[in-house]
Parts: C-alpha cells; structure tokens; sequence
C-alpha cells in the first residue's frame, strides 16, 4: 500500500509530516507495510521523520551532471529514499525513461513503481521488470469508484499480462480506491496492493482511512 | 550573487550543506548577499541549515492540487524558501509560465530570477516585472570565458531594454564567469550581480572561489 | 481576419479546400483580406487551390537537418505558405522557441502571428516584433462569448502596451468571435483584425458566417 | 525498406519528389518493396506523385477536434499515406502515445513503425504488436557505422524478445545503415528490413545507394 501525497494543500509541509506519521502508527499497529510518497520538497523530512518507506513522485533521465531543476535518483539515494513512482498519469515518461528509471533504481537498490492506465501498457513496461506495476486509469483518479468495481478486467487482465512477462513483478490497484470492500475486490482480481491518494489524503478522518484499507489488506 | 548547484555531485546531499555553509561564511565575512539553489531535494535541508537566502533551481505552473511530481511555490513557501529561478536554458518553459511563476513569487513575497539567453529576451520577460533577469547564452555555460568578457553587447543591450521596460528589475550576468575579473566587467556593464555555477562548485578550492567572486562584487 | 482551420473533421482533407475556396470567394466579393491556416497536412494542397494567404498553424524551432516529425520554416518557405501561427494556446512554446520563430519568418518573408492569452503576455512577445499578435484567453476559445464582449479590458490593454513596445505589430482578437457585432466591438477596442475558429468552422452556413464577420471588419 | 526523408534539404520540397520517384524506379526494377517517409507538408504531395507507400514521420496522439498544429491520423487517411512512424529518437513519446498510435493506425488500415534503441524497448512496444519495430541505437544514427556491425547483439536479442511477444511483428535495422553488406549482416541477424536516412538522402549518386540497399534486400 502507498498513499501518494500529490501536491494537496492537506498533505504538503507539515500536513506531509502528520499525514506520514499517521501512515506509520496505522503500519505498526496492523503489521502491514505501508509506503508514503511526499513532494520533492517534503521527501527528505518525511523520511528522517518515519520509518515507513518513503517514494519520491516522479524522477528525471539524468544523473549526476549540469541539470537545473531536475530531480537525480543519485540525489534520492543521498537520503535513503526508499523508491520511485515512475510514469504516473499527471507526469507520464517517454518510453526510453521508463527503461532508464527502473534500470537506475535497480542498480541503485531502491524500489521502483510504474504507473499504467491500461492491460496493454501494464504488459509493455512489464518488459523492464519493475518490482511493482500500479493500474490507474486516469479516468477515474480522484474520483469515488474503484477500478476494481468499475473496471474490473483491466485488473485481471493486467495481472495476466504482467505474471507472463515479468512473474516477480507485483500488480497494484490504484484509482478511485478508497474503502476496504475496493481493496478485498482488488485483492481477488489478483492485485497485491493499493496506490491510493485523495482517498486518504481528502479523507475526514485520515487514520481511520488508512486503517479501514490496511485492515482489507491484511 | 546567486550560486546554482545543479545536480553536480559536489554540491548535492551532504555537499549541498558544505558548500551552503561556506557561501554562508564568505557572505558573513565580506558583508556581500550570497544566494544559493540546490536542488529539489536538498533545498529544505540547506535552508535549515543557513542564514543566507535559498532559491528553488525551477517551478511548476501549477498550485495546490492533484499533482504529482510537480513543484508548487505554495510548498516552497511552507519552508520560506527565499526565491525561484525560472526559466533555466537547462528547464526552459512557456511564456505563460514565466508569467505565472513571476506572479506568484511576487504574490507570495518570493524573489523571481529569470533567465535569458539574449537581450530581447531579456526585454519579454521585463515585462513581467520579475526582481532578477540572469543572461545566460546556453553555448557559454559551464565554459571557461565569461558572458561579460566574450559577448559584452549581450551584457550592455540586456541591460538597456530591461531598464526601460522594467527599471527595478535587476540583470545579473551568468555563464562562464569565473574571477573577480569577469565579476568587475560584468559590473561595468551594467548588471547588479552575477550567476554562477559550475565557476564555484568545480573550483578546487570553493571558498577561495567564492570569495574572489564576492571581493569584486563589494 | 485569419480562420484557424485546427483539426476539424469539417476543416480538414477535402473539407479544407472547400472552406478555403468560399473564403477566397468571400475574399474577392468584399475586398477583405482573409487567411486561412489549414493543418500541416492540408497546407500545400490549400496553398495551390486559393489565392488568399495560407498560415501554418504552428512551426518547430530548426532548420534543415536531421530532424524527424518536425516542421520547419524552410520546408514552408517551399511552397510558399505565407506565415505562421506561434504559440497558440493549444501548442504553447518556450519564449526562445517564439524569438527564433518570429525572426526567420521574418528572415524568409513571412507573416508571424502570436498568440497571448493576457495584456503582459502581449507585451512580452511585442518585444520580438511579430507582425500580429492574437489575443486568445483560453477559458473563451471554442465558446460562445467573444473576448471582445467578456473581457474588453484584455483587447485595451493588450492594443496598449503592444502599441508602446512594438507599434508595428497589429493587435487581433480571437477567441469566441462569432459575429459582426464581436468583430465591430473588438475594432472599436483598438484591435485591427479577428482570428476565429470554431465560430466559422463549426457554423451551419460556412459562407454566411465568413461573409458576416468580414462585413463587419470592413 | 524505409527511407526517412527527416527534414534534410536534399528531401525536402521538389527534392522530397526527385528521392521518392528515383525510390519508386529502383522498387519497379528490382522488385523490392520500398517506402518513403517525407516531412509533414511534403507527404500528400509525395502521396500524389509515386505509388510505392508513403509514412508520416510522426503522428499526434489526437484525432479530430479542437487541436492546433497537431497532426492525426484521421488527416493523414485522407490522403491515403500508408503508414506512421511512431518514436522516432528525434521524437519520442509516452508509452500511452505509442499505445493510441498503433492502435488508431490498426483501425484505420494503416502501417505501424515504432522506432527502439535497446532490446527491452523492442520488447515494451512489441506487447502493442505493431506492424514493424525499427532499432536505432542514437549514438549511432546519422554515423558511418552500421548498427548492425557495431552492436549485432541489439539486434540478435531484439529479434528474440520480439518473436517471444509479437510474433507478427517485423523487426528492421537502423542507424547507419550505409552499404549492401550492412544490409546482409542485418538480414543474418533476422530482422526483415532497414530504415535508412542519411544514408541514401546524404549519397553523393541517390539511386546509386537506394539500389545496392535494395539489391541487398533481395
């Protein structure tokens, strides 16, 4: 389970520290793992604050060198960032950077997660053998139903795909999710796990929608 | 005088904090406003860490909302980091977004620097009142010959069109400056101060770099 | 008065030249200069079916070379294609890309047209000297209400301050044209033409809707 | 075979005819199936003038509607052009725009050719079974040095990995493709075809080059 922090006003800044140690308290209690992703800015106070793994949102092709403005997994690295979310719909990558990120943080030893709207591109960056494949179709992030009740065979068919190209890699269900039932749903369809952002961060009572997806998840 | 850090290797993670710390000293020392812009990543941490102003490398056009992997001012803000470059030759944007980041910088009481590669150039962005406009002509960064010094017309109509469209906004000359030299020419010209890089950070002895720098400025 | 012939099902292929040649026709009855900008596609099958200027309704920033998927000025140049739009707002560019723009077309013998969406954007492209800017606020473009009707301080202010940075550069109004009165407004506040899209395209009788805004701008 | 007129001089305008008519002789003669790939604005007239299929360089991932200077499918079918370049290095794009271009082109009973520089790229776009798959390694288009000489494996594993996902789908030999042999030693290594540029639009005798590619073909 990663909760994605975007850039809401509810979970940027200090919002970003009591939403991660939330996230933590919820992941000892319960014993499931649960990853945070905050800003680039908020990232390296989030980590040395929890001890849950912590994502970056996006990361550029490049390395160390003369890049103004662009976010280095070496840099990440520097902090113990955990992994990187790669590809999500509102920051999609060229194909050649998909390949370059997973590469990158598999040889650096950090996570990676690429984002995919459909089966087809499911199978595509399966191809790089990224540790997890997240479905979102874009259509309906941020919105009240879950791919796993709308969409159903976008999962099945995605996890189909994924297990023959790349077996290790793990399929999770992202988009729309937010209550327990979307989880177990997404867990029968064959997904190992949720990427969920509005669903906790605009929740009214965050821990309570933490524990109510970590609970489904166990 | 603003220091850019890039992702070089030398001025990211525990380096950022150094060479922070040392443009700290120099500044202290010689009484002259040493700015410095690491990256995304590192700049709460040098901003915890050091009395002198601390700019953002780049901005996303966008605010508070469901966006990942983007940059908002708003976040920045949360931090009091001091300012933003924008419009790097390294992460060049759209007019609209030069309009919209010197904007919101001015909104948020942030300093706005942002940067040319000709003087007419120099003279569109003048029009949005942005604090700084730094010239850099990308075929002269991380060179060894200094703006002031091999194209001064650059230098001298920057500053010309800039002072009649917009008299408060300050030029400071980039690319290739290295010595006090350069810094003296780039004065006489016209421009209020300078933009350096890979001048400082790839010095072999980064304190006495900045210092000669920051001695011509005085 | 330049019709945006985007990528209309009804302005595209065989449909370009039928719109093209009643805008040539309405051209000669009524003496009013209309261009047409027809997709990269369409241009030079338009160019050599009328006798009225053709536009591109966007140009990369090279020249010859080994560029794959990129249209340039030179490759225009060719046939004859009389100018190009620049950054409209539904292909936005860097500001660099609209200095090199607007000097080779000026280079070549060819009309440039920029877009702006605000007065300060207006400005700021009035320092390349363009031969016309278009004022377009994106959130009317495609509707029903003129800019010239909801917003007329945009068309004053932005005829003003072109008018200080670059008094050559004629100021046209676009966006939500569908009229004559729109068009008899946007002269009245200082504009010297109309770029129009969907108000032509998209209209039941293609002819009378030319014929009514060309009446007015008479 | 694909020559990809890029937008060289020598392939543009009237010179754009004078390479796709001596590329239609030497296809007559030799029986060899040869495709021409011109810039936009070239590409109907080319389409008008030879028989042999025509490609688009690039395609927008867009179909009709309100969109400026793109370019789609749809325009392109109204010509007849036979087919579309998808990620050309020189234009790359997201693995969701290859997605929607091999789809829309299947659709539309057009030719797909998805541009790769390694072998797991190969891989990604051949789970959207394209029609073709083209391996060019950037370091080494517009070189001397044929691919497949300089790095037979590139295309050994990329043949592999393609037959294992998409069987249907050929795989051609790019970057430097220069003499007959070159052709051979990609033949040997099973791929089906080559897509040249610099390589024929650069000879000093064009039909000299088109033949001896062909020939090799054979």
């Amino acid at each position: 389970m990663l909760i994605n922090f975007k850039n809401y006003r509810e979970s940027t800044g200090k919002n970003a520290l009591t939403i991660a140690r939330i996230a933590e308290k919820v992941s000892d209690e319960l014993g499931v793992v649960i990853s945070v992703a905050p800003t680039f800015i908020d990232a390296v106070k989030v980590k040395e604050s929890v001890s849950i793994p912590v994502y970056a949102q996006h990361v550029d092709p490049v390395g160390y060198g003369s890049y103004t403005g662009h976010v280095t997994m070496e840099n990440l690295k520097e902090y113990s960032i955990d992994g990187v979310i790669i590809n999500h719909s509102e920051r999609n990558v060229m194909v050649k950077d998909i390949e370059f990120a997973v590469k990158k943080a598999r040889d650096l030893g950090m996570k990676s997660m690429v984002c995919s709207s459909t089966p087809s591109i499911s199978g595509s960056v399966a191809v790089f053998n990224p540790d997890y494949i997240a479905i979102e179709p874009p259509e309906l992030i941020g919105g009240d139903v879950s791919v796993s009740v709308a969409r159903p065979e976008i999962i099945t068919e995605s996890v189909n795909i994924v297990k023959k190209i790349s077996p290790e890699t793990q399929v999770l269900c992202g988009a729309g999710v937010k209550t327990g039932s979307d989880v177990r749903k997404a867990i029968e369809l064959g997904s190992s796990g949720i990427l969920v952002a509005s669903g906790v961060i605009k929740a009214r009572d965050v821990e309570k929608a933490i524990s109510d997806l970590a609970n489904a998840l166990r």
